[in-house]
């Protein structure tokens, strides 16, 4: 295979999910994956997206994620949740720790999850998008591997800790959704940083900064990642109605105010789901590296069939 | 006056609060305003300091902010709380939304207080570290007049729309406190900005973009600033004593990664703890543009005793 290919999401999900049955992840929790990684794909976040199933394979592989994590709620105050993620797949234990949030903020207003014990999320979008059906406002943050120097420091100390905001808009819209690296972005980005690593590793009781050195890499090991998720319920703060108004007018006026010849002001998340259109109609593009690779961990893991299936789906 | 002078920061705080009650703010409230400003002077943040206090003053005497705001919680779900400023001066507003954040998160591990209809707060991370006192993290963030400009856009749209964060370290340390302002970062801060400006204006129910356009500049106008405060109760999540330690033993790794030759490592906060202890024994610095403005206002609202007080006070 030597050129890109255009594949259906449908197929590529199936084949996603097929993979992590084979390696003895429970379907519905297989499934949870797919959808996570197969929804960067379609967000044209290629970064995020299926590129990635062969890490998660490998440490599932190794036996360095657990398969059947007993997610338990080790705190739990009011709108406030510590989830123990059990070294679960990051997909499995986000899911679970938004759903959480988002019950929270139903009853509370406003609820807040931080995580210990859990692995690589993908995008982080698609757990604060999870909000948005529910008239709540979204926001999601993780720690990961360091691979940052602190600003006048020696060595990493933390990852990029992104943060995710999403935020519902009318209907027919995109929503606002907001993924943001903190660490790079200068004096600023640093202490944003920080408080990234301290809401997702220090107040879940989780590990933080080199202790969390295994968790990509050259020394594999357990990978004890910390997430933070919040939902606020919207309507808890007024009318839901009167929010999507306002909202779509000040959206209107920043994507109305772009200067003649300049290319259109977008919001954040808008890009994403025009490419999102485009891509479910025209299928999703891997490129040669990304479709070999699969083709291998499909033949390694015996689900030829599943491959064919995807590359008989091509647009192209 | 030519020269800087280094004066008492409680002479300053007297002769701010006596200027306050002068344009007819009750005594309290008046004192509030005060604590804000003398707490950025004395926290090195000159920006935000008694630098702006004939700012306050002048949109006081103009009738443009209201003296005596009768604070209204207009919507209460759980940890949520929508409150009204009735265009009541942003410190007097500012300190009571954080007290109802912290009041709601002391029961539901979690609140959150969206304000509209306010003015400006000044120094953000004054609100935020209300909550250190009660073991919480403090989350404070506000829109202002429209200076920024989206990028492709043709006017300004929204401000440096800063956000502030507080997180307890050990005693005797000072606190993790971050103040960023999200706007001017790139595109990464664009969209932290428009995410600041719909949680701060559109979530309570108040103004935004250029509705704002009042708030400062050559066509004053009632400002109808907004904000969001959040306070988490970290004890809602785990041990306290863990969290603090474990904080502790975070943040010493960052200061012992100093590069040699480099400067020391410093966390958000640490830097304007320093000027702080410093300040306190040496004096505040004013400049001899600011002294003048300060003695011109003074001599306007016939407070000269209470310069002359603070001029006595004077370290060098």
């Amino acid at each position: 295979m030597t050129e890109a290919v255009l594949v259906h999401p449908g197929k590529l999900h199936y084949f996603t999910r097929e993979i992590f049955k084979r390696l003895r992840v429970p379907p519905q929790e297989a499934s949870k994956i797919a959808d996570v990684l197969v929804a960067a794909d379609l967000g044209g976040v290629e970064s995020q997206g299926v590129t990635r199933l062969p890490f998660f394979a490998d440490r599932l592989s190794a036996g360095l994620v657990n398969r059947t994590p007993s997610l338990n709620v080790v705190e739990e105050k009011g709108g406030a949740v510590t989830l123990d993620g059990d070294n679960g797949p990051g997909p499995v234990v986000g899911i679970k720790a938004m759903e959480l949030a988002i019950q929270k903020a139903e009853i509370n207003g406003i609820g807040a999850v931080a995580v210990r014990n859990s692995n690589q999320l993908g995008m982080l979008g698609y757990y604060t998008r999870m909000a948005l059906n529910e008239q709540m406002i979204g926001v999601a943050m993780t720690n990961d591997r360091p691979t940052i120097t602190p600003p006048g420091g020696t060595h990493p100390l933390y990852s990029m800790n992104p943060i995710a905001i999403a935020i519902p808009t009318k209907e027919g819209k995109g929503p606002f959704v907001l993924e943001l690296t903190t660490s790079p972005a200068g004096h600023e980005g640093y202490g944003l940083g920080l408080a990234v690593e301290i809401l997702s590793g220090v107040l879940p009781g989780g590990a933080f900064g080199d202790e969390l050195s295994g968790a990509e890499g050259d020394h594999p090991a357990v990978a004890r990642i910390g997430h933070f998720f919040a939902a606020l319920r919207i309507e808890a703060f007024g009318p839901f109605g009167h929010f999507r108004d306002r909202l779509d007018l000040m959206l209107k006026k920043l994507t109305f105010s772009s200067a003649s010849g300049a290319p259109r002001v977008h919001y954040p998340g808008e890009p994403e789901y025009e490419a999102e259109e485009e891509l479910r109609a025209n299928g999703i593009p891997l490129s040669a590296p990304v479709a070999r690779e699969l083709e291998g961990l499909a033949r390694r893991l015996d689900l030829r069939d599943a491959w064919e299936q995807v590359l008989a789906s091509r647009k192209n």
